[in-house]
């Protein structure tokens, strides 16, 4: 039985969609839009550097132009016609807060709103509630510790209830306009299904789980109690947000009459529940029991899933463990590394060079012998996501003589962030997640034979690289053929929708045993700056402390 | 009464003669010599990156050129007759082992060794001592501690008895061959009296005490009985080398009839006892009772003189103190940093620069506040010298983020060359070692006005610029005056002769007190990493032994 699903994956500059042929994951029409306001779609502020907001009006703008745009390019692919799209998924960044009116629109489409910066998306890297953040996790810490174990110890300043609290700290009046706040991988399926009041969206487990606090253990969104410790206004909006949040394969809802019209699709087929980007891309990369996906771009998101049955307690440093947010039935497993090809990119930048410099260092420090620059760097440059979760430390490199060169520093930089990667991949598994092939994606997978091989050989397990690279907007087609299952062509079970609609590329790294032991004594040496510097147990008293200095002086200076 | 003196400074790939009033150290005369053999005067080994050795041919072409040179530029200054020359300093590089014959020749010279490595000059940068210089250490710290007490406790493998040593080991042929070994100090003195025999050589106890542990308190050399711990074949050298060394002021010789002749001099005019550069630009620097001067290049020698009625005691890493080595009844004190300007250099290589790079960068890290960068480095890129003693320590940055930039870096770099300055004259004055302005020489001193700012802000301390850009010769010129003191012209007090030969420029570096506070607080920082990564007393267990580990999976890789 012929079938497609079409899968959006929202990105910060661009939203994508791709037609997907339901038996075997080919992608047979595809279409990128590029956001037209602000800064590549982003909205900033001279006054703020950690301002970053998106104007509503772009996502719609997109919906429309991507979709139609894949629809039309699929066309004359033998075997599709509009009506076999059987369902769709989306995916976005996030968390991606969003107020919305009593329609359930965003304030910022209504002209009163739209040129008031509280009013937008706030974006995944809007870094300006870090007060609230820092509130949020002491006022869970003396009351409430249960809500921030399972996402290692503290709240973000990226997070849903640091944004919704500063925005009603900074724009109260924005607040109190919103009848209600919407995740932007909710509003989309909401927009495609018709929902008109803020209390029929559906909101999905992947986004409450991970950034708002969301967990059946007690009863959904943090307690008011709790909220009004914040801000009694805190409280209030918990009733004006919802009660359950659903994981993938659940439908969002179905695709309504006007936006069947508007994109040429049947009415009434399915929408799959939204999800974070990463999530759907470990979808797309065919996540299972065992398997780490590693989305590496310029940071990188981890994910791992491990059955339900298996009672993963919190892990210490893994910022969300959560049932149900990558597949039902098992905890998805969200892992990260700040900066990854922006250290690259960095490094490329001081050294005054352009994109072509990365070709140079990479061929030349190939010629490198592990071990042989007497180099350790700490991958720290954007602070640490996992397992310090602070990001307020900074990067360090150590053993410099007069002759080190710009390649073994590039090698050195890489190698950070793999020993990175293998600090979060040994703390998973010292906690019973089982790993036992890593998949990647991403450009830089695809394009650094010498970055995948130092993963291999520090990380000690199989590199493999997920067949397309698209994986978030695949994972999305997979979740709507599989939300569409009982749809002709569509799939009853995640396992059966993966094994047809994912592939993984020919090409593999494997570690090669030489390389592995020095990269072991070297890892030896980076936990020994990562413990220390990073001011865990057993630092030595001052050196745990030094970055944070060296930050206030900066601040003061 | 007019007359001149001629300062002669042998430098590592060249040779600079300058012909000096006496009445005003007025350079009225100068010309600089390259050397022609080898790479820039240097012979360098394909198999060994450690070795450095000079052809002597060079010091004696070198010699004849320069000094025909300056007198030549000076023919029609006013006043100027060659028969006004009263005297001849000589400065040199040091550690500089030269094997010799029975007529006081070098073996080099002799068409038989001519083309022998071990029977060049041995030249300062040479580091293929380095295991003869921890047996040294080790033979001495077990049987005769006095010996390496005024040296910090560590026999470098830049210095004499390794180098000699290490002939033996490698080339027993010419250690056999050689009736004795002088120091190039001594031995262009030497060559200008006409001397020919080894026993005749006048030695100077700036090289002896400073680099052959010799010293009045144990009767000269090392004894007998040490030097055959080492190897009987030393302890019978002993004898075939000098029982005394002789501090400035004493003449090493008179000019010889053969010389006079070949310079156009008149014959026995007086020849000044030899010196190491930094010694000489120390005099040249205008040194006194509290001045600390400092010879800022791609490494910095630091002097400062005590009277020997102060009865200074060792100073823990403090690499000589030697009675006389600068002048006479003030003991010398020589400490260093082994890269100051390379470090510099360096880093403009990475950023793929070329020279012109230094003035772009210091233009933008001017604009830098102290603090601003975050940043904190150790100025260790080549080992530390001085206060650690310890040439396998290696550089460390710390505070990098994503948008640290090359200009922050390369401040960092400079503020760290000044922490490390600091730290040395910190660890001077605990030992009671007055210091009260400091002089610096040298050509980013006269460049690089960021660079001297920093200086005086990180050390508390006005930085005042030495007159001459050529101190050594200057000083050697000075030395001259004083040894020629019976002469019309010359000098009794070496006072007198640095009062009225040596001037400081008007330019100065007063600390200001806001950047002083901040550097205050950023060196204690400087300090910890210092103190940790050193590997001293209360260092951090492992990380006080990190940098070495990286070194001995480096020489593995």
């Amino acid at each position: 039985m012929i079938a497609y699903t079409l899968g959006i994956d929202y990105g910060t500059n661009s939203v994508r969609a791709v037609v997907v042929d339901c038996a075997d994951g080919h992608v047979v029409g595809t279409s990128v839009f590029e956001y037209p306001s602000g800064d590549q779609g982003v909205l900033l502020s001279p006054r703020d550097p950690h301002l970053a907001r998106q104007n509503p009006a772009d996502y719609l703008a997109g919906l429309r132009a991507s979709v139609t745009g894949a629809l039309s390019s699929a066309e004359g692919t033998p075997g599709f016609a509009r009506e076999r799209v059987i369902g769709i998924g989306v995916d976005t960044t996030g968390s991606t807060p969003i107020p919305i009116d009593a329609a359930a629109r965003p304030l910022a489409l209504d002209p009163r709103w739209a040129n008031n910066l509280a009013a937008q998306a706030w974006l995944w890297k809007d870094h300006t509630a870090a007060g609230e953040a820092a509130a949020i996790t002491e006022t869970a810490r003396q009351h409430a510790p249960e809500y921030i174990a399972p996402i290692g110890g503290t709240y973000s300043s990226e997070w849903w209830w640091s944004k919704i609290w500063h925005c009603l700290e900074v724009a109260p009046d924005v607040f109190e306009a919103a009848a209600s706040w919407v995740e932007l991988a909710d509003y989309i399926p909401a927009v495609l299904a018709g929902v008109g009041h803020p209390r029929a969206i559906v909101r999905c487990v992947c986004a409450a789980g991970h950034k708002a606090l969301y967990s059946d253990t007690w009863g959904g969104l943090p307690s008011k109690a709790f909220l009004a410790r914040l801000d009694p206004k805190l409280a209030e909006l918990r009733d004006r947000l919802y009660d359950l949040a659903w994981p993938p394969g659940l439908p969002a809802g179905t695709l309504s009459k006007t936006w069947a019209e508007t994109l040429g699709l049947r009415e009434g087929i399915a929408i799959a529940m939204g999800g974070f980007d990463a999530h759907y891309g470990a979808v797309g990369s065919g996540i299972r029991t065992g398997t780490f996906v590693k989305i590496i771009g310029t940071s990188t998101c981890d994910c791992a899933i491990a059955p339900v049955s298996d009672r993963i307690e919190n892990i210490p440093g893994i910022c969300g463990i959560v049932n149900g947010s990558i597949m039902p039935d098992y905890y998805g497993i969200e892992a990260g590394q700040s900066a990854v090809g922006d250290i690259l990119n960095w490094w490329v930048g001081v050294c005054e060079g352009d994109e072509s410099l990365h070709g140079l260092l990479s061929e030349r420090a190939a010629r490198l012998r592990p071990g042989e620059s007497g180099l350790v760097a700490l991958d720290w440059n954007n602070g640490n996501r996992t397992i310090l979760v602070d990001p307020r430390l900074t990067g360090l490199v150590v053993g410099q003589t007069l002759h080190t060169t710009p390649d073994e520093i590039y090698r050195a930089l890489i190698e950070a962030t793999a020993f990175g990667a293998r600090a979060i991949i040994e703390r998973l598994t010292e906690y019973n997640v089982s790993i036992d092939r890593v998949v990647c994606c991403g450009g830089i997978v695809e394009k650094n034979d010498l970055f995948m091989q130092i993963y291999a050989d520090v990380i000690g397990r199989p590199m493999l690289l997920a067949g397309s690279p698209q994986t978030p907007a695949l994972g999305s087609a997979v979740a709507a053929a599989v939300t569409a299952g009982g749809a002709p062509g569509g799939y009853d079970s995640w396992q059966d929708a993966q094994d047809k609609m994912t592939t993984l590329k020919e090409k593999r790294f494997e570690p090669q045993p030489a390389a592995q032991a020095v990269y072991h004594e070297l890892y030896g040496i980076y936990r020994e700056l990562h413990d220390t510097f990073g001011g865990g147990a057993g630092a030595a008293p001052n050196l745990g402390t030094l970055m944070k200095r060296l930050l206030a002086i900066k601040a003061r200076a």
